[in-house]
C-alpha cells in the first residue's frame, strides 16, 4: 500500500463529505452558517471521519449511513475547538495558522457557531435514520447513542470541564486527573470514531471487532494527547500552526511533567504500537476492501507517532 | 377544570421528570454537572415540557418515551438561556431573580454547562429509543428529527444569530427580520413542544392534529415574544426577576417599536386567541384524559396573555 496516497485519498473523501453536508450560508442566519463553514473548512487532518470510514470498511459495512456520521463527528470535533479557543477558555487567536472563529466573527457569534455545529451534528446524523431500514436502522441507533455519550459530560465535555477548572483555579492536576482529561477530552471521540464505524457496519464481524476497535481508539487518544504535550514543547509555531509553549506559559501540568520528556515519548510509542497491534489482529471477511482498510488503519496509527503537528 | 391546580400539578410533573433525568453531580467533572443542574434547577415555568405532555395526552399517547423528550426539550431551552446570558451575548447577571450561570461558575464553565446541556438533551432523547419498539420507535425518530431541526440553525440558533448580529453591529432590524428572530428564537421550540407530543403519541389522532398543533405553537411563540417586548417596558425588575428596560437601553428594535404599545398588545391577543381556538378545534378520542389535556392546553395559551413575567 502507498500509505501517503491512500491517506490523501481518504482525507479528501472525508473532507468532501463533511463540507457537502454542512449548510450553505444563506438567509437571515447566513453569518452563523458562514462561521460554521469557516471553522470546519479551515483544515485539519479529518482524522476522526477517516478512522470511522476505515473501521466501517474493515467490518464489511455497506450503504451510506456512515457518511452522515462521519460529518457529524467532524462537526462535533470542530465545535469543541471553536468553544475551546474562546477568550474565557484557552483564548487562542490562531488555529491551523489562521485566525480562530471568535477572532474573525466575534465571541458571541463563535459561541453560536459552536452551538450550531453541535446541534447540526445531530441533525445530520438523524438524516441517516430516515433512509435506513431494519438492521441498518438499529446500527444508526447504536452509533448515535455511542456518539452522543462520548461527546458529552461523560466524555469530551467532562474532560474539558476538569481542564478548564484546572486552568481557572490554577489547580495542579494529579497524574490520575490528567489521565481523566486525556481519556475524555481526546480519546472519547476517537473511540466514537472507530466504535461508530463498527456499529454502523452492523455485521457479525463488527460485533466481534467493536470492543477492540474502541480499545485501539482509546490507546490512540492517550498517545495523541501525549504527542500534543510533547509537540507543545518541541515543535515550532510555524510547524504547529499555533503558538508553542502555551501549556508551560499557562502553568499547566502535562504528562511530560510527570513522566519527563523521554518517559512521555516511550509511553506514547507503547500506546500507539498497542493500538496498531489491536487493529492488525482484527477479523475481516478477507475481502480486498476490508484488508486494505485494516492495513491503512494500522499504518495510520503508527504514523501518528511521528506527526509534527 | 381548576386551571391553577392543574397547571401546578403539571408543572411539578415536568419539573420532577426534568430534574430526575439530569445527571447527579459526581466524579472529576462534577462542576459542569453541578452548573447544569443549577441553571435548569433555578426555576422557570417548564412551559415547553408541560405543553409537550398535554399534546401527547390530547393525541392519545401511551408509554413513557415522552418523558425523555420533555426533559430533552427543557435542557435545550435552558442551554440557550445559559449561552444567551454570557458576557459576549446579552451579558445578563440575573435570571429568575438569581445569579446567571456564568456569574456563579465563571464564563468558561458556563460555556461548557450549555454545551453539556445541549449534548445531554440528545443523550436523554436517545434513551427513549432503547426501550421503544415498532411504531413507538418511529415516533421517536420523527420527534428527534423535529426537535433537532427546531433547535438548530434553521430554528432557535438561527434566530439567535440575527439577534446577536443586530446587537453587535447595532443594526436596526426591519419588521420582517424581527419576525424571523421571533419565529426562530422563540416560536421554534414551542412548535417542537407540541409537534413532538403528537409525533411521540403516534396515533391516527396525532397525524390529524400535528400540523394544527405546530401552528398553535407558532402563534403562541410570536405572542410570547410580543409579551416579552411589552413586559420589558411595562413590568418591574421585582416582578420580572431580571432588569427591565434592557431592550431600550441596548437600542434594540422590538415589535413595540413598529406597532406601538397598543398595536403590539392587540397583535399579541389576536395570536393567543387564534392559538387557543386551534387547540379547541382539535380531534380527540373523546376520553376524559384527552379532553382534559385539550382544555388545559387551550386555557394555558389564554393565560399566557396575562402573564407578568
Amino acid at each position: 500500500m502507498d500509505f501517503r496516497r491512500e491517506l490523501e485519498k481518504r482525507t479528501e473523501q472525508a473532507e468532501q463529505i463533511t463540507m457537502r453536508l454542512l449548510p450553505e450560508a444563506e438567509g437571515h442566519a447566513a453569518t452563523v452558517m458562514d462561521a460554521m463553514r469557516y471553522s470546519v473548512g479551515a483544515g485539519g487532518k479529518r482524522l476522526r471521519p477517516v478512522m470511522m470510514y476505515a473501521a466501517y470498511e474493515l467490518c464489511g459495512g455497506k450503504g451510506n449511513s456512515v457518511e452522515y456520521f462521519m460529518a457529524a463527528l467532524e462537526m462535533i470535533h470542530n465545535y469543541s475547538l471553536v468553544h475551546d479557543d474562546l477568550p474565557e477558555m484557552d483564548n487562542d487567536e490562531l488555529r491551523r495558522g489562521v485566525p480562530t472563529t471568535h477572532i474573525k466573527y466575534g465571541a458571541g457569534m463563535a459561541v453560536l457557531a459552536g452551538d450550531g455545529l453541535l446541534n447540526y451534528a445531530y441533525e445530520t446524523a438523524m438524516k441517516a435514520f430516515v433512509q435506513a431500514k431494519g438492521a441498518e436502522r438499529e446500527g444508526c441507533i447504536d452509533a448515535l447513542t455511542l456518539l452522543a455519550g462520548k461527546a458529552g459530560i461523560y466524555g469530551m465535555v467532562g474532560g474539558q470541564c476538569l481542564d478548564v477548572e484546572a486552568e481557572e483555579k490554577e489547580l495542579s492536576l494529579s497524574q490520575e486527573q490528567l489521565l481523566y482529561v486525556y481519556e475524555n477530552k481526546t480519546a472519547a471521540l476517537l473511540q466514537a470514531a472507530l466504535g461508530c464505524g463498527a456499529a454502523l457496519a452492523g455485521t457479525d464481524m463488527a460485533a466481534k471487532n467493536r470492543a477492540d476497535l474502541e480499545k485501539a481508539g482509546y490507546d490512540l487518544g492517550i498517545a495523541f494527547q501525549l504527542q500534543d504535550d510533547i509537540l507543545d514543547i518541541e515543535s515550532t509555531t510555524e510547524e504547529l500552526g499555533k503558538p508553542v509553549g502555551s501549556d508551560e506559559r499557562n502553568g499547566k501540568k502535562t504528562y511530560v511533567s510527570y513522566l519527563g520528556m523521554e518517559g512521555a515519548k516511550r509511553e506514547q510509542a507503547r500506546l500507539s504500537e498497542e493500538a496498531a497491534a489491536l487493529v492488525r489482529a482484527l477479523a475481516t471477511d478477507g475481502s480486498e476492501r476490508a484488508e486494505n482498510a485494516k492495513e491503512f488503519l494500522a499504518e495510520l496509527i503508527e504514523q501518528l507517532v511521528n506527526r509534527k503537528k
